[in-house]
């Protein structure tokens, strides 16, 4: 495994691949990998003749009081996951190689953000935008691949990707969970013991819902309220929401009636981790 | 040549040439050709496997009230003329098929913008960065061209290029100039015969300040009046600006007393037409 600091040599790195016809697989990450990344890193490893990761905790995602000083980095344990994982080319480049400049160009996105996540987090997916158009120009991939636990990212890296015509396909990897059904998350390590027994109830609750959904309930509202409350019994964290929408478009419903598929999307705050997950269902059964 | 409306079909093209090791040049053009474009794509041809040309009037970069709808379009000679002058593929989209959907992001161009022609066109770079992010992402050149007679478009295409990372160089073509040295346009039809007799004193009153810049004069307002001076005396144009700057950063210089190079730029509202001018002086000498 190649493991690059500078944009040059994963640039040159790149060329020579490209040179040979070679296919290139991209995991974007920001590191303490987990299960979840590692199964990003296993699909592109088998669809693709070359895959390249990247590190990078992005200064430009976290909003002001957020956690990019204290969000967890361990390099040299993910240097050897990222290797057993299959991965080829490992870009950890510095903040100042990625902003070597102040950016001449403010970029912001405008559909899909005002919802969920994107609703406390304002400028949130203005940071990834930038970062992932950089990294996409650098690294060039014939496949990007994003674990669908956040979802509203990978609906909004579907629109830019849609929208500026990146000749990129964007591979969507269900989210990887614990044994009890917690979503996976670089996060869970600042959960109190019985915080990290509670969360799993998070993913038991959507279960519910889905199973609702499943016998009939067509109210939204109705299955908000079963998530919420399921929540609310079994753990001390603090609701921050629970929504449901149509899938990918982000658009709200008030029944589940519809074509295509939705998301239920909860989002609670532990005393030192916000988590979230969701479930997307497919609505043509 | 290939003549192509749709991006499938270009997305196509450029796959194959890329699968064959071909290197790419790229010509955006808004259409309507002279030898300026023509100059541009020589200037590719010479230096690339492909030669791309796309003739796009782009709606996002014309403000309210400028002239989108009267842009000069002439689809059948920029064909024959973009044979002539070796283009191997000529894009021509529709604004459908460049705008399929309302982007999803907002961009705007925040650095170089404030001066020149941009100050009274507010919006007009974030419409340019758009399209050329597109374009760039279709047609993937290894090389993009651009005349200098839009010098501060050639400064903004550079601050995207170098801050989203894209893998292109730029080449920076001079302008090209009638016989009487007025720069070559696709506005100039619009002049009267008299006003396009009177243009040709724009080119004499820069050659007269870059002359004076030569024998020793420092200070950039005295040059910035005797091109004013020229102008009014010599033609009935408005003068909507003279002025300097360092170039490319387009940062304000009060005194010829730099390194690196010097842009005095112009622009003069005739009747139907506005025409802009600059020479880049190389302060070196």
């Amino acid at each position: 495994m190649n493991v690059v600091t500078s944009r040059r040599e994963l640039a040159s790195l790149v060329f020579e691949n490209k040179k040979q016809g070679k296919s290139i697989g991209f995991v974007p990450t920001m590191g303490y990998l987990h299960e979840g990344h590692l199964t990003l890193a296993k699909a592109a490893r088998e669809q693709n003749d070359l895959v390249v990761m990247s590190i990078f905790v992005n200064p430009l995602q976290f909003g002001p009081g957020e956690d990019f000083e204290s969000y967890p980095r361990d390099t040299e344990r993910d240097t050897a996951l990222a290797e057993s994982a299959g991965v080829d080319c490992l870009f950890i480049p510095s903040v100042e190689e990625m902003y070597p400049n102040p950016l001449s160009l403010d970029i912001k996105v405008i559909e899909r953000v005002d919802v969920l996540c994107g609703k406390k987090r304002p400028g949130h997916f203005d940071g990834v935008a930038a970062v992932l158009i950089k990294l996409f120009n650098l690294v060039m991939p014939n496949r990007a691949y994003f674990g669908l636990k956040d979802a509203q990212q990978v609906a909004v890296i579907h629109g830019i990707v849609d929208d500026l015509f990146f000749p990129i396909e964007i591979v969507e990897i269900p989210t990887v969970r614990e044994e009890d059904g917690l979503a996976k998350s670089s996060r869970n390590v600042r959960l109190s013991e019985k915080e990290r027994k509670d969360a799993s109830e998070l993913y038991q609750a959507l279960k519910k819902a889905q199973e609702a959904v499943a016998e009939g309930e067509k109210s939204t509202a109705k299955i908000e309220e079963l998530v919420k409350s399921h929540i609310s019994m079994s753990t001390n964290g603090k609701i921050d929401y629970v929504e449901i929408y149509a899938y990918p478009s982000l658009k709200p419903i008030d029944f589940f009636d519809i074509r295509g598929k939705a998301i239920i999307a909860i989002a609670v705050q532990f005393e030192k981790a916000r988590l979230i997950d969701n479930l997307i269902l497919n609505m043509d059964f």
